[in-house]
């Protein structure tokens, strides 16, 4: 009922609409309509009453909810259905339980605050309000192997979408972090259930820290508030991230990791310097070379040989 | 306390042990010692009362439970904690769910029948009274590109232990099922959570036929039963099946994939033969040539190129 009412606020923009009006237009009463204003004012929203003319909507909360991310979202399949919470332990847990219990592909599970965000490697992901905290769960048929890839594949969305809504320099470091000035704005986390030979869903999970308090950031990281002297806003980059996240996805369903390679290229803050990277096998250092059709780092070691590096922690020289 | 009940009787094979002894070493009144003795009853200890004699332990039941599974098992840590149930949906799943939850290396959970049971690919896997329905919980320091080759170990292991246990000569068939005399007789399904370059569990899940009604399998499979012409201990052969897990595993932790490949080998019922393929990207037909230390299937095809293959159906060519 919230959002029909949005919609009719939509259709009267900067006019003010009878109590009456909304209530004959949805067929419920005045008194009804008044606990729903009073609800949206609940969440954010500002709404005059004046009588004689009756409600107008003075201004839209930039919050995570559904109201305000499903107005205008451009998209066929991400984020037809949004669950949207104020506080989660982790949105990549709640969508991975949700994926188990035959969740649909496209479901995305969004928070405003994340109690125990998670990392790579089952590191911890800070995640103070501020920021946007959102999982999608994907059901590619693909092998484990390729889902590498589909990290890479975020990637470029999510630094597409920061460049565009915040207006700065996003920059890959591979293989799922976001960077601005060198310092981490955004990371990706891509969980999966699967058999050896076939993946039965995909978390990707994307944190973004937007007007986080630099209090309340760990060392090295920033927020595109701060890189961009502006406060972006959550509700169009979360949407923006959204389109171009199901546009990549696409691209690299229809044509393949190689067609995004090359916009992964452009946005890389790794190929072309000196790396040193912490693997499995120990320390390695070099210089970054390429991303090859696996998704892994091909590096150029310093006694001459070349490594693809498929898992690991870089380490960028400037 | 049954266990410790069963531990005196142990001591006093083919003889009887009063109730009075039982008590007194147990610290446990006559009544609950009686209560007890019940309860074995119940799950299928034969155990003979007789007036001034006491009991005597007569036959132990060829069932899946606690008692007779943690019975001289010579494992280190795998089966330390065993869950046994008469009837699940499926193991992997309460594998899985537990991992999920925190569960430790080792764990293994145990069915009589599955009423939901998996196979790869999302198929059914039939699992009827009679059989042993098994997942071990395990979480190796791996990519999951190597989770293909702990398969080919649990297939080494599950094939070492029919051959021993019913006297059988088992076969693998890449990647999973374990033949007798071209028959299906073993699957191993395994699962994973993931992060793309670290696994964070994996569950091994093994399905023996043992001494299942023919009536109740599916076409083109057998049962131990059928093909020993016996009635082999399903008690024993899980026992031995996580002996040989645990001992395969090893290697393959400390040694690498390649040691276990010799075994594998010895016990391949594909390498050598024509072999018909169903993968992702269509049918292939060659002959099986080698796995590789990937765990992948070398085929040279009939057009005379080889290939590797990593995921696909296979059949073989008599």
């Amino acid at each position: 009922m919230e959002e029909k009412i949005l919609r009719i606020f939509a259709k009267h923009k900067n006019t003010h609409v009878s109590g009456e009006d909304i209530s004959r237009e949805l067929g419920v009463s005045r008194t009804s309509i008044w606990k729903h204003i009073e609800a949206l004012r609940g969440v954010g929203y500002e709404i005059e009453a004046t009588p004689h003319l009756g409600y107008k909507l003075m201004a839209r909360p930039d919050r995570l909810i559904p109201e305000e991310l499903k107005e205008g979202l451009k998209t066929k399949f991400l984020g037809k259905k949004i669950l949207c919470y104020k506080s989660l332990d982790s949105t990549n847990d709640t969508a991975y339980n949700l994926a188990e219990n035959g969740e649909r592909e496209g479901t995305v599970v969004i928070a405003e605050r994340q109690r125990k965000g998670k990392g790579r490697q089952g590191r911890h992901w800070a995640s103070p309000p501020g920021g946007i905290y959102l999982s999608c769960i994907l059901r590619p048929d693909i092998e484990p192997k390729e889902v590498a890839k589909i990290t890479l594949v975020a990637a470029v969305a999510v630094a597409a979408s920061v460049r565009k809504v915040a207006g700065v320099p996003a920059m890959i470091k591979w293989p799922n972090d976001i960077l601005i000035k060198q310092k981490k704005a955004c990371g990706i986390l891509t969980e999966m259930k699967a058999e050896q030979d076939r993946v039965e869903f995909l978390i990707v999970g994307i944190g973004v820290n937007v007007d986080t308090p630099a209090g309340s950031l760990p060392k090295g990281a920033t927020s595109l508030a701060k890189e961009s002297g502006a406060s972006p806003s959550k509700v169009a980059l979360a949407k923006k991230i959204l389109e171009n996240l199901e546009h990549y996805i696409g691209i690299f369903r229809k044509e393949g990791f190689s067609k995004v390679r090359d916009e992964w290229h452009h946005y890389s803050a790794t190929i072309g310097h000196h790396v040193k990277i912490n693997c499995h096998d120990g320390k390695i250092e070099g210089q970054a070379l390429d991303v090859d059709n696996d998704g892994a780092l091909v590096v150029r070691l310093d006694t001459g040989f070349q490594r693809r590096i498929l898992s690991g922690d870089v380490v960028i020289a400037h």
